[in-house]
């Protein structure tokens, strides 16, 4: 935030420039899938490329004469594994994981299993990434689902939400879980303090939701270890209300591409209300400049996406349309979340002495 | 829309101004829960006023002396029921709707089941209405399930969304069942005349989703009276893929706030946006107008609330919120739904000759 107090957003460049600094000279090695999204291979090469410095090492899996060919002649800080296989969006995740060994995403989750490397980050088939990862990554120690973790662009501060879509079928106790996880990361992550975790419901009093949904609030409220408000509502996302926002995969996806829906809506029939007369014209020629920054700090791609909390090592999924920009702020949220107390955190407080339930 | 093709939006003036027109001279006797929503009685009253008509007879429930109190001399068309007691929004719905028999919503109902009065019309608790619905006016024969269906403003036409609220828990023949009368009503009341309908999940194939909403994609692609779509994404609700969108009421519910909250957030920024300078301060005036016809399209309280379809009389729950306004399109929402084929519909698709699943 600037000091005049005229602005009342953060641009999503603050939140995450802090990412940059952490970890002080520690070198991290970043695997990034270049078969992988809308844009590949080009895109993603040039966003990785963008993040690639002394800190942060690309290794890029892929089609390696591919990806060479888009590589300047002194590229620095980028080594190239191939990969001869792609995982296409349309493919049976669990059995594509499982069979497409010479895919850029086996690969690179292989790397990083056997400490090639220390985080992976795909824009190609998420559930191919997250079947992956189970696979070759491994969950951690008394996780019982890893959960999708999306930074959520809300005013002022973008917040954590999580599960957006890694299991569509959930028992109360996973939504603790993934309630610890998530707050784990915006503390260790996102950077907050004292995350505060709301429970995704359809009503206030602890009484309200699925019974899925009840009994998950009475066990987060008696973990002593998560700083739990209740029950928060479909518009106290976006308000936000509390840091965290937990709820199970199906809902999650349903709400996070309800509100990537509603932000284009809005945005797009004010681009046709600008459009309407000379006059209207004018108006947004004069609000310009600040409707850009609007729409950018509404942009979920500008946080480079979402993270895959409960394996053993950083995985980052990206937005299937990622554009280099979106590329290269993952690569630095997987460096952050590799040099942070993420993983340590997590294996504490979900590992052998994880309470009772 | 006009002829100009520079409108993509229509204004729900436009949607609901045939509400009006429908029945020819048939007088519809609607009862309006004055004792209900956050702004009863004063805005409740004057709402129900505007409606009330040749064709709209008003029967005010609630406190008698209050209620006349807020009546001009001149009033026409309207009636008061006394009920000396109000359902509050944190009463447990199922227990005040059984117990509270000299509740606005209790009394208000009855009337509605003796045939005193054609449709029900309440902004209070609305799991309240729901109960005492169920309770009074009882289900149409071959109606498992009711449900809680909303307009949902979206560009350039509303749809109709269901389940919003009334079931936290479903089975997937209640959703095949929400998509026959949320069809019913996208024809019937909204005029569409052939709504095709999308069953809302986390992906485009039939494979996708918890293993009740798979169940619930085989039944409505088998029932041979629905147009169906397929399944569609979050980001389909407001970008207008389909006329009808199913869901449950858990999924339904959440997804509808955070609609909502994220307009909300939206204009909210944008008018910050345009606070910040002298320039776009000049820039918002320039847009004014179609910037306020831009929040009002978006403004659910425009179609006056939602309808509880599948009982035997059409109750509209009106937001808690409601203006004037609101009350007042709620008002006409009820009497183009008794004047429509809607019961009828719902009665001959879902009664004695329903398919077998």
């Amino acid at each position: 935030m600037t000091a005049s107090g005229s602005r009342t957003y953060v641009s999503p460049h603050e939140v995450t420039a802090a990412w940059s600094d952490a970890g002080g000279d520690r070198v991290v090695r970043v695997v990034v899938d270049a078969a992988g999204g809308d844009n590949a291979p080009a895109e993603v090469v040039r966003g990785a490329l963008q993040a690639a410095g002394p800190h942060i090492h690309i290794v890029f899996v892929g089609d390696e004469p591919t990806v060479r060919g888009l590589l300047p002649a002194d590229a620095a800080y980028v080594s190239v594994v191939h990969a001869a296989d792609v995982i296409g969006y349309d493919e049976e995740p669990a059995w594509a994981a499982r069979n497409k060994t010479g895919s850029s995403i086996v690969v690179g989750l292989k790397l990083v299993h056997e400490g090639e490397a220390d985080a992976f980050v795909s824009a190609g088939n998420t559930g191919a990434v997250v079947a992956g990862s189970l696979l070759y990554v491994r969950r951690i120690k008394g996780v019982q689902r890893p959960a999708i973790c999306t930074v959520m662009p809300c005013m002022p501060t973008p917040i954590a939400f999580l599960d957006v879509g890694a299991n569509a079928e959930y028992r109360s106790e996973h939504l603790r879980q993934f309630a610890v996880m998530g707050q784990a990361f915006a503390r260790e992550v996102m950077g907050m303090p004292e995350p505060v975790v709301g429970l995704l419901s359809i009503g206030e009093e602890p009484t309200k939701g699925t019974p899925d949904v009840i009994e998950a609030h009475r066990l987060i409220a008696a973990d002593g270890h998560i700083r739990f408000y209740g029950n928060v509502e479909g518009r106290d996302i976006m308000n936000r209300v509390v840091d965290v926002v937990v709820t199970d995969g199906f809902t999650g996806n349903v709400a996070l591409k309800t509100i990537e829906g509603s932000a284009r809506g809005i945005l797009g029939a004010l681009r046709q209300t600008i459009d309407l007369s000379a006059k209207t014209k004018l108006g947004g020629l004069l609000l310009r400049r600040d409707l850009l920054r609007l729409k950018h700090a509404l942009d979920p791609n500008e946080f480079g996406g979402a993270i895959l909390v409960g394996v053993s090592a950083p995985v980052i999924i990206a937005h299937g349309s990622s554009t280099a920009r979106g590329i290269a702020q993952a690569v630095r949220m997987g460096r952050r979340a590799v040099v942070s107390e993420l993983l340590p955190s997590i294996a504490a407080e979900l590992g052998a002495h994880a309470p009772t339930v």
